[in-house]
C-alpha cells in the first residue's frame, strides 16, 4: 500500500467522518463481497468465528506496536463516540468525593467538563473560552490531588493543538478523537486516551480506549456492566457483539499506518503539509488564519477571509478544484481544512493553488 | 431486487451477526468506492453532508412505513447494541421508586433482568430457567401498576419465540434484537421496542431503538447526555457522530424489505422455510428439536443429534454442502440453523437434504 493514491477523485478536507487511505477503502469493500476467500460478507459473519476474532486481535495488536504501550494498558474498542467517554471516564476512574482538573479548549472539552460534573469535584484549571478558544491556555496550576488532569489533544473546530502536553505528575486522561497516530507521543504520561475513530481511525462507530489498568478500582459507585471498562477488558472488547466492520476498517488504516513508517513518519508528512497550507495563509492577502500560531494544529487548518463578501466564490472555487469540505465551523465561520494522515500532500497543493489563483483574480 | 440472490456461495446459518440480502451487499460495497456519485466512499463523508441526512431521514421513513408508526413514536438509531439498552431502558422510564415485570426467557432476559435492578423495583413475573428456557412461560399475572413489562420476543440461543404477547394494558419493552421484521406487529401494544441490528436488520454496530414518547419524562434521576433518549430524539440521532455505515447498510435492508413486500410476506416467508425444517427435525430419526412446539422460533431452529458420536461429522456433512454456521450454542449443545429474513428457501432444502442423506447414510 503507497502513501499516495494514484487517482484522487476528490480532495477531502472534511473535518469528520473524514478522508481514509485509498488501498484501505479498496480493500475494505473487497471484504463487503467476499471476506478472506470465505464466500461470505465481513457484514454477514458471527464475531466468535475465527476469521474475526482474527481481525480483533491485529487491530488490538497494531495500537500496542503503534503507541508502544506495554500490558499495563488495556486496548478497547467501544461505541458511543467520544461523547460517551465524557462520563464514561469519569463514572470508572473519579471517586465521588475526588476530584479532577479540566482544561477547557473548546466545544469537546466543555462537554467533558458538564458529564463528568455527575460523578466528582471538577475544577477547570484553564479555560481559553475568552478569545473563542483560538489558543491553548498555558502556565496554570496543576493540583497534585487531582485524580486525573483532562486535555483534547486537539481541537477540531478551533484548529488548535497542544503541542506539548502540560507538565505535571498527575496522569492524563486526553480525549485524541482527532490527532491520534498523527506523532509520536511519551505514552507513559498518560493515564487513559480515548478516541472515536472518524478521523485518523477508520470511519465512524467505533472508539479506541487506552487505560492504564491502575486508574480503574478506584471507585465504589454501581455501574451497569456495559459501561463499566473491566467488562470490556475481561472479554477484550467482546462481551457484547462489537461493531465489527468499523473495526475491521479501522485495523486496515493502521496496518497501512505501520506499513507507511509509523507515527514519525506520519508527524513528518502531517508537519510538511500543514506547513505549506499556513504558508500561504499567512502569505496571502486575502485570508488569515484564526488560531494563535504557537498553537497551530497540525490536522485542521482554520482560516477567514479578509472579504467577507467573497466567501461563496471562493467555496464555489474549491468545489470548481474537486476541493470538498473547506467550509469552517459555524461557531468560528470561514474555512476549515482537515489534512489527516490520510490526506496526500497533492491535495494541499492543489487548495494552496486555488487560494492562490484566486487571490490574484481578485487582487 | 429479488428475494433469492442468484449466486449463493454459502448457506449462511450464523446467529448474528447474520446474512444480509445479497443485492443490499452489492450495494453496500459500490457505496464504500463511491457513495451516490460523489466521487467519495461513504465511509468518509460528513455525517452532516445533505446526502448522509438523506439516509438518516430515510432510514427513519423506512422504519415508520414497515412498522406503521405515527408520530407518537421516536425511531432512534443508536449504538451499544442490546445490551445497552438493558440499562438505558430502566435508567429513562423507570422511576426510583417505580416497579417493572419481566419475563425470563433466556440469557437475554436474564442480563436485561440484571440491569434494570440499578433503577426500581423488579419484579421476574414468569420464567422459563427450570427446563432450560426451552418454552415461553404463560397465564401468569402481571400487575396492572408496572410502569412496564420487559419481554424478549425471540430467544435465539433456546430457540422460542412469542407467538403472541402476553395480554395486558402494561405497556411492553420489548428486545426484539432477532425477530424484528420478521412478522406485522400490533405496534399500540408497545411502549418501546428496541432491537441489536446485526440479525434482520443490517450489520453490527447499530441498535434500533423506538419509543412511545409518552414513556419518557417520569424519571427525575440524573442522566448523562448520551444515555438521555431525549438527546437523540432532539438530535434525530445525530446529537454526535453517528454509526454511518452500519445505519446505511441497515437502510438498504429495509428498502429491500419494503420491495419485498413487507413484513406480512416476509412473515409468509419465513413460516415456510421453519415448517420445511422443523418437519425434517420430526420426521428423520436422527435429530429432536430441542424447543416446547407451541413456542418455536420461526428464526433460530435449535436441534439436538439422538447419537452424539455423530455430531462432529454432521457438521463436517453440513461444512462440505456450504451450510456454515450451524453449530448450537454452548449452553444447548447440539445445533442451530439460524434462518432469519434474508435467508432464501432454497438455502433450508440444502441443509434438508444434507440432514435426510445422513440420516440414510447412518440408518
Amino acid at each position: 500500500m503507497e502513501f499516495v493514491s494514484k487517482k484522487i477523485k476528490k480532495h477531502n478536507f472534511f473535518a469528520g467522518p473524514a478522508i481514509l487511505p485509498a488501498p484501505v477503502l479498496e480493500e475494505a469493500a473487497r471484504a463487503i463481497q467476499d471476506f478472506e476467500g470465505m464466500g461470505l460478507s465481513i457484514l454477514e459473519i458471527s464475531h466468535r468465528s475465527k476469521q474475526f476474532e482474527s481481525v480483533m486481535n491485529e487491530a488490538e495488536e497494531l495500537t500496542r506496536s503503534l503507541l508502544g504501550l506495554t500490558d499495563d494498558y488495556a486496548v478497547l474498542f467501544l461505541t458511543g463516540g467520544a461523547s460517551s467517554q465524557f462520563y464514561m471516564s469519569a463514572m470508572n476512574l473519579l471517586p465521588q468525593d475526588g476530584k479532577a482538573g479540566y482544561v477547557n479548549t473548546g466545544a469537546w472539552s466543555t462537554k467533558a467538563i458538564k458529564e463528568a460534573k455527575l460523578f466528582g469535584q471538577i475544577s477547570e484549571v484553564a479555560s481559553s473560552v475568552d478569545t473563542n478558544f483560538n489558543y491553548i491556555p498555558k502556565g496554570y496550576d496543576i493540583d497534585e490531588d487531582f485524580t486525573f488532569l483532562h486535555v483534547t489533544s486537539n481541537n477540531t473546530i478551533f484548529g488548535t493543538q497542544f503541542q506539548s502536553f502540560p507538565e505535571t505528575n498527575v496522569p492524563l486522561v486526553c480525549d485524541m478523537s482527532s490527532d491520534i497516530f498523527s506523532r509520536p507521543l511519551d505514552i507513559n504520561r498518560f493515564g487513559m486516551i480515548y478516541a472515536g475513530a472518524q478521523k485518523n481511525l477508520g470511519p465512524a462507530g467505533v472508539t479506541l480506549v487506552i487505560i492504564r489498568k491502575d486508574m480503574l478500582g478506584k471507585v465504589d459507585r454501581a455501574i451497569p456492566t456495559m459501561l463499566d471498562y473491566n467488562t470490556h477488558i475481561k472479554k477484550q472488547s467482546a462481551f457484547n457483539t462489537p461493531p465489527a466492520y468499523p473495526i475491521y476498517v479501522s485495523m486496515l488504516t493502521m496496518r497501512w499506518l505501520k506499513a507507511n513508517g509509523g507515527l514519525s513518519a506520519m508527524e513528518a508528512k502531517n508537519k510538511e503539509k500543514a506547513a505549506l497550507l499556513y504558508k500561504e495563509i499567512d502569505e496571502n492577502p486575502l485570508f488569515k488564519g484564526t488560531a494563535a500560531k504557537e498553537d497551530r494544529s497540525l490536522m485542521n487548518v482554520t482560516f477567514v477571509m479578509n472579504q467577507e463578501a467573497l466567501q461563496d466564490d471562493f467555496m464555489k472555487a474549491c468545489e470548481a478544484e474537486g476541493c470538498v469540505g473547506v467550509k469552517g465551523h459555524r461557531s468560528v465561520g470561514g474555512f476549515r481544512a482537515s489534512i489527516y494522515n490520510a490526506m496526500p500532500i497533492e491535495s494541499v497543493e492543489v487548495l494552496v493553488q486555488v487560494m492562490r489563483r484566486f487571490a490574484e483574480q481578485h487582487a
